[in-house]
């Protein structure tokens, strides 16, 4: 089996490589250890930002996320009872963001990849990577039990945070760069109607909160609560009053209902550097995780394979590698300002282990000023909104 | 002795409330430990304010700073080997910063209150202040060994960190805000000429440096230090290696000389609240502290006093007491937006305790991301070159 960039893994970064490359006349496999039915149905979060909706409609794999994600002209930050808006639309010149599930995105990109007549290989498992430095290789089992050999020019590991990709680069030549918050976020669905048309970023004296709309009936919040604290000791009652007493204030309430899941997500920051070695290449989630404050998890994932996709529509075209050289560099300058922006709002926004009460107040310091002069909500709305793909 | 306002402290905030009060026809006296020679000859730091500048311009004690004074449009940000301009004077509008030394302007305001028949009692001793809820007095020694005592409608402490007058609010009431850096400022003054025409803030892994000039011919420059550091364990070759080291790249040099003056500054965060109690009121570092990386610890105070000033004329105008019972939710907003400024200011420069790779390169992420948008460097510059006094 032969194609000319070998994919691992079915997650955004993958799908939206094979999309861009097949659309530049390139072909690709990708080879994803998880069935097509689990991945359609795995809940993350969804806010794309303008740079993703508009990669996503101009490639023609958009219709359904303008039909039927929600376009969010802003945002709220909440803190001291009160509740202040960043206009992102009008603060970055008209960007904005749509709330459209992660898994929707994947549906999507895997109904047009299989219409394009793309190849996916579902549920393969001891996947394996080999001739990096000269002639790239992966091997994997099929469901039905045969082994098999992909042959590729280059590889593209985009096999999230647990995949074989970020591991066959030699130990040596690699560096990773880690900070683990000492907090998560306790995330629940529950039926009732939006208690907000935008999404709302809380900072509380008991700790972070997050109300976001899935639709109309369903709708996702969170709370920032200890890494180990376990879903099922938590009564709806104590989730709501939770909620109620970090979103609070000023007579807004949460609008309340049945709680139909509930879970609990670690925060973590990490960068593997770099993100290329030979002819493997990582994108995504294998290369780099951010805390979900900033929602950046997706939007980079795309910004990475969209830099590579370029850089291999050169290569092919011209035989120019210079674009694939550069593609470390090129990323990291991205995902280095994700990953400050990403730990900026965690930090500005979450009960700090061992804060001072001088860190408490010059946090709600750092919040006023942020969102009282019109350069700090720009500087906000426009990483918020993402920066370019350029 | 009586008058309407009694003051502790000739510093920046008693010289200049007392210089306020007299322009809108209050009295006051001024009570202070230290000689005038003393304070005229204590070098401290001096990075003006556009709102400084233009209050003691517009008050007549401006004529010497615009002489002599300088100027700066702008300053620069080093890191990574390269520099990048904030240019305050185009981000704000056309605000600007001045340097002219702190004890420059104690001068022009001693000289001025002075020639204005103002009284300031110079080395006052034993100064203790008492009534402060209904018949407020001010007991000290006089330097001939006089007791006297000033009676006064209000007491206003200006007397710095280590004065009687945060200590006369009752202990139950008060609350102190504190952080300590575990760091200090190996400061040096050195016969030489200006390296840059404006100042630099530098970022590097050893540590934050800072350039600044005081003459055509004598500059003061800084680096982050140990604070338990001894001056004398340093050599010129060894001061200068280090700065060097910290400053320098892409061909830039510090012009050097010979070192005639080296002290460590150690740096804290502090804030007292509430700022008045009675007819106590506290103004400048009687009442916070900030590290010196934001330079804003004596435009503080001349805002303190700008706002007290303005409730004391409407208070002796009208009777109206609601300026003064708002005085310490009005400077408090400032001074916590300052707080903040000068902890982000320093914690986005220098070598922090415990940083993880992770957190140094996350800096260089933030540096990256205020220079390279104008909503970053404006955000930087409006703080920097001071909020309007409002």
């Amino acid at each position: 089996m032969r194609t000319q960039v070998g994919i691992v893994g079915a997650g955004p970064a993958g799908l939206m490589l094979s999309h861009l490359l097949h659309l530049a006349g390139i072909s690709s496999v990708i080879l994803e250890s998880r069935s097509r039915a689990v991945i359609e149905a795995t809940i993350r979060a969804g806010v794309l930002e303008q740079n993703t909706v508009d990669l996503m409609v101009e490639t023609g794999v958009g219709a359904r996320l303008k039909r039927e994600g929600f376009n969010h002209h802003g945002f709220e930050f909440r803190f001291g009872g009160e509740g202040r808006r960043i206009d992102l639309h009008e603060l970055t010149g008209g960007r904005s963001v749509t709330v459209y599930p992660q898994h929707e995105v994947l549906k999507d990109l895997i109904a047009a990849r299989l219409a394009d007549g793309g190849e996916i290989v579902f549920e393969a498992s001891d996947v394996r990577i080999t001739g990096i430095n000269s002639d790239p290789a992966i091997h994997f089992v099929r469901p039905d039990g045969a082994t098999e050999t992909l042959h590729c020019d280059v590889v593209v590991g985009c096999d999230g945070s647990y995949g074989p990709s970020r591991d066959a680069m030699p130990e040596g030549g690699r560096q990773d760069y880690v900070r683990v918050y000492p907090f998560g976020w306790f995330g629940i669905l529950a039926e009732a109607p939006p208690s907000s048309e935008e999404l709302i970023y809380a900072r509380h004296d008991r700790g972070f909160a997050l109300i976001s709309t899935r639709s109309p009936s369903v709708q996702r919040m969170y709370f920032q609560c200890d890494p180990a604290e376990k879903p099922e000791d938590w009564s709806e009652d104590q989730i709501w009053a939770e909620l109620q007493t970090r979103v609070g204030g000023n007579g807004f309430r949460l609008k309340e209902g049945p709680i139909f899941q509930k879970n609990v997500v670690p925060m973590r920051s990490y960068v593997r550097e770099p993100m290329q070695f030979g002819r493997l290449f990582i994108a995504g989630d294998a290369a780099h995780t951010v805390p979900p404050t900033g929602a950046k998890g997706l939007n980079l994932a795309v910004a990475d394979v969209f830099v590579l996709s370029r850089a291999l529509e050169r290569y092919y075209r011209d035989g120019n590698t210079e674009g694939l050289e550069a593609y470390t560099a090129t990323a990291l300058r991205r995902v280095w300002r994700a990953q400050h922006f990403s730990w900026w709002m965690t930090s500005m926004l979450h009960r700090l282990e061992g804060a001072s009460e001088f860190d408490q107040r010059r946090q709600l310091a750092e919040l006023d000023m942020v969102t009282s002069s019109e350069a700090g909500r720009r500087t906000i709305a426009e990483n918020y909104a993402g920066l370019p793909l350029g």
